[in-house]
């Protein structure tokens, strides 16, 4: 009794450990924390913070908002990740998605860059913040799997595309409406592109040169010079941050914002983000619950994506519901300290874990070097052109654009493709939200159209053997007057009619049956308007001197059956387990079984 | 040569004439018609319309038209459907359900029985006739298997109940407003009623009475007193008609009309329906387009509904796209012939069935009788009182309300009874267009809910035999160093997460397993999402010394895996053809196989 309280007890101090690790992760890292993992982790968040401090002032431009609020969200959320995520590697901050996302949703309520529009990304934030906080307190972490991949895949490469769209303005020095449509806005393009600022568009240009030759060229040719990883990875990450100074000095130098009209940054706030509490307004709540819907769940899908992706290259496991809890908080720390929302990001995670990052230290080694930042660092921007973010901008979306992926869902299956060519088209047509929801609802329709199709294959044995398949595709014997069919789907109220079409015509095809047997290896599920078809099936049968019998019923179904009185109904020796002692049963006795049921 | 020549044109004309059968299903009763079967068609003709001319001006009363409108429909449509529809003893004409969705979708655009509304009604009715007529030819005919039992339980049982509530103006002679909320409607009756008709309400209750009483005890004690069907069935099926003459001697009699307020039927035109030629306008059009496809699905899937039953009773046969060209042609006539949409009710057709109708020649002589009333009788019916219509329509939808489909639905299943409930209350909340979008989604969504919790199973071999069952429900032995585990469901993106928790959830459970099987013979597809997941838990197994095999591939999903690369990547003597063959190797062989995958 002594012992197995002790037990008990120990086994309950580990229960409530283990309870305490899945919510607070850092409790698996930070108290046996390794002077070795440090280099990594150090190394890591240094280079990450080179990328995220023009990123992040890029994807806030992108999202309507001054260059501050990125820079502010990439501070607190950060370090709250790197506390709760349960992903040691994976780099949260502004993403390109969630920031048209988010401006999509924002400019329908505010102008751009206005005190309500930065009010309203709070807002935002704190409602993306709760859901995803309440969704994996309830865990509902596997909702992101109703994304099915050739949805994601169509998805991406046109929010790419839109994204990239949207920064032709800045690129292009032109002054365009907003609109969800990308025809529409290439339109606007094509038709003001007189009217483009020479000098800004080449600046651009020359940035996005500059950011491809560092990202691709220059990286093999330090490469193939021999130089190490450790040193090529922070000099060609360090790409944007080159391509920013370069712009700021030639900008300040020739004071292009004045001589050319170049759209500068300008003032950024010196010092430590904010306390914000945003405003609760219930119009405006409801009116953001939409885009923050949105926003949570595709901010989850690619932030989770990227973790696990990550975490199994490591065999490191990633919790679903504890990611949406980390993410939550996140954003709840955004929406308290001037941000706007945020999420895993694929090209910093990347980065952070090809670095070295070893544990949640590294975001917060980025957080603080984004703190400095702020705090010492904002003066240098003030020069910053529009352009160059811009181009940032359109580099770092066009690599998301993926051509092959129709290719490789076209070869999988016609129906992925076609869900895949929806979402894309939908997103360029009517925007990113509605092109999701399109994408979703495709998919669910794609897979219903064809559960309505059912597969089905008349079966004979395989040898001697006990086993049954398609007569089509093996060498399989048959016996004359028993049909054996396999349904290849559950069955109802949507497929019931092809179940009654196909038996129906197998048996006008085979005069000579006296015998079906209906194989449910299959059959997972019977609903109660199916039922009434198979009853009305077996009567029309039975017209027509043919006897039913049922092979292979899974337990769950035969307890429907049982409780519908079908099986009384039938008659329990006309229901075999399995397809071998049904042939061998109807075979010897046929015409004995089939004069009695005359 | 010649014979095959010959012989291949016969088969061609006998493939040609029965192409023509198909879709002139006259001739296959018209030409070889016998004196016997007019009998029952005489007699089956002659009763259906006895109860078809009250009935058909209460329903035009309940659509918002005239009476004769009512009148109009039954003529030509059922002429047309006597000789296209497939089924020999559907009575088509006017029904309570599309008469209320077609007085919802008009009185959004005119007033009830204003020339508008009239003209608009027309409308309606080619749209319908298109749809259906259209829907037939193009084979849609399958897609009323959406409409599942119990949402369609759900749906008959609410609008039978919006249909009573919809008529007790005319039963207490109240003025109401429209709304589509049976609640709304409800509360309006009762704060209005104070202010009722108590001689409206005399009269209508009297009706309901009376009709109540022939259709059920008088059946019996005429029964009981030996007296025949042939002539019971006249006689009580007669009961409207009575009513209706009584009535209408009362309002005559005491000039209840003006002493009393007694709202009547008035000036009905004499003589043949006028031909009509519907006002093809888009803006009505594009508004009326819902509604019509409404009464295009509802009406044929009661429709079809009926004719299946009553088919099967006989060894007929219905063929439901002919049945949908039939009543589009119907639906065609009435647009052309001063009516307003039909379909084939339950009701009349019972009756045509009970009393003897061989051919579609019993509804040609409803038809003519009802034209004959129209030519002559009109005059008589000027006193008829709202009040006996709307007890007629009472009586008639009182017993579509089915108390006991719940019970069974809830017995069979739970989500049966949940989408017939939110069936249910939605019609009665929102009205019966949403309503039936609410059922029909809710069945989806419960389907696809099943579809991502899916039932999975470890298995073993029954006794020395070659078959596998649940280990929970049966006597059987397993190997424990193999795991063989029955997945119930076809793997799409939305439960591939499901596969991926539940196997390494087992394998955790079983420390001493080297060898998975994962049994597919109920795994019906496999598409690109759940494919990928599956390599992932692949390698996570393989990490965790883990061998993974397939068992039971069908066809259609292995050649998918053989297309993707995914056959050459696991190799191919991974994937066994039984679970027998499997765990025959696994079990011989396992120590040395996990010792080489080590």
């Amino acid at each position: 009794m002594a012992s197995d309280n002790v037990s008990s007890n120990s086994a309950k101090a580990i229960r409530s450990s283990s309870v305490w690790r899945r919510y607070l992760p850092f409790l698996t890292w930070l108290p046996s924390y390794q002077r070795q993992d440090a280099v990594g982790d150090l190394l890591a968040g240094v280079i990450v913070a080179i990328m995220l401090i023009p990123q992040s002032m890029a994807y806030a431009m992108l999202a309507g908002l001054p260059p501050q609020a990125g820079l502010y969200a990439s501070i607190v959320p950060l370090a709250l990740y790197g506390l709760f995520g349960t992903s040691r590697t994976l780099a949260v901050g502004p993403v390109a998605m969630v920031s048209l996302l988010a401006a999509t949703g924002l400019s329908q309520l505010a102008a751009p860059g206005e005190p309500a529009y930065i009010a309203l990304a709070l807002v935002l934030a704190l409602l993306v913040g709760v859901m995803q906080f309440a969704m994996g307190v309830v865990r509902l972490g596997f909702l992101v799997n109703f994304l099915s991949h050739p949805v994601l895949s169509g998805f991406t490469s046109a929010a790419a595309l839109v994204i990239a769209a949207s920064q032709l303005k800045h690129l292009l020095g032109l002054k365009l409406s907003d609109t969800p449509s990308f025809f529409a806005l290439m339109d606007q393009v094509i038709r003001q592109s007189p009217a483009s600022n020479g000098i800004a568009l080449a600046l651009g240009l020359a940035s996005i040169a500059l950011l491809i030759y560092v990202r691709g060229p220059l990286d093999r040719q330090l490469s193939r010079r021999g130089v190490p990883g450790t040193l090529r990875t922070p000099m060609t990450k360090a790409g944007p941050l080159v391509v920013v100074g370069l712009s700021i000095l030639l900008v300040w130098g020739f004071q292009l914002d004045h001589s050319a009209g170049i759209k500068i940054v300008g003032d950024i706030p010196t010092g430590l983000p904010p306390l914000t509490l945003p405003v609760i307004e219930w119009p405006s709540v409801s009116a953001l619950l939409p885009t923050a819907l949105t926003i949570s769940l595709v901010g989850f899908m690619e932030s989770i994506s990227v973790a696990k992706s990550l975490a199994s290259r490591r065999r490191q496991k990633v919790d679903a519901n504890q990611e949406l809890i980390a993410l939550g908080l996140a954003n709840l720390g955004a929406a308290a300290t001037g941000g706007y929302p945020v999420t895993g990001g694929f090209s910093r995670s990347m980065v952070n874990f090809t670095t070295g990052a070893n544990t949640g230290l590294a975001s917060i080694i980025t957080a603080g070097l984004v703190a400095l930042t702020v705090l010492f660092l904002t003066p240098w921007l003030y020069y910053l052109p529009q352009a160059t973010l811009a181009a940032i901008i359109i580099v770092a979306v066009a690599s998301l654009i993926d051509v092959g992926a129709l290719q490789r869902a076209w070869r999988y299956d016609k129906t992925d493709a076609a869900s895949l060519v929806l979402t894309f088209g939908a997103v360029l047509a009517f925007g990113i939200e509605t092109g999701i929801g399109v994408g979703v609802a495709s998919a669910l329709a794609f897979y219903l159209w064809r559960t309505t199709r059912p597969h089905m294959a008349i079966v004979g044995r395989v040898g001697e053997s006990e086993h049954f398949r398609n007569v089509l595709r093996h060498e399989v014997t048959t016996i004359p007057h028993v049909l054996a069919i396999r349904m290849d789907e559950s069955l109802y109220f949507a497929n019931a009619y092809a179940l009654e079409d196909v038996l129906t015509e197998a048996v006008a095809d085979h005069p000579g049956v006296r015998h079906v047997v209906l194989i449910c290896s299959a059959v997972n599920a019977i609903d109660s308007s199916a039922l009434e078809t198979l009853v009305h099936l077996i009567e029309d049968l039975r017209a027509a001197h043919v006897e039913f019998y049922l092979a292979e019923v899974k337990g769950p179904v035969m307890d429907r059956l049982q409780q519908a009185g079908f099986v009384d109904r039938l008659g329990k020796e006309r229901i075999f387990l399995s397809t071998h002692q049904a042939l061998q049963a109807l075979g010897a006795s046929s015409d004995a079984a089939s004069t009695v049921n005359r």
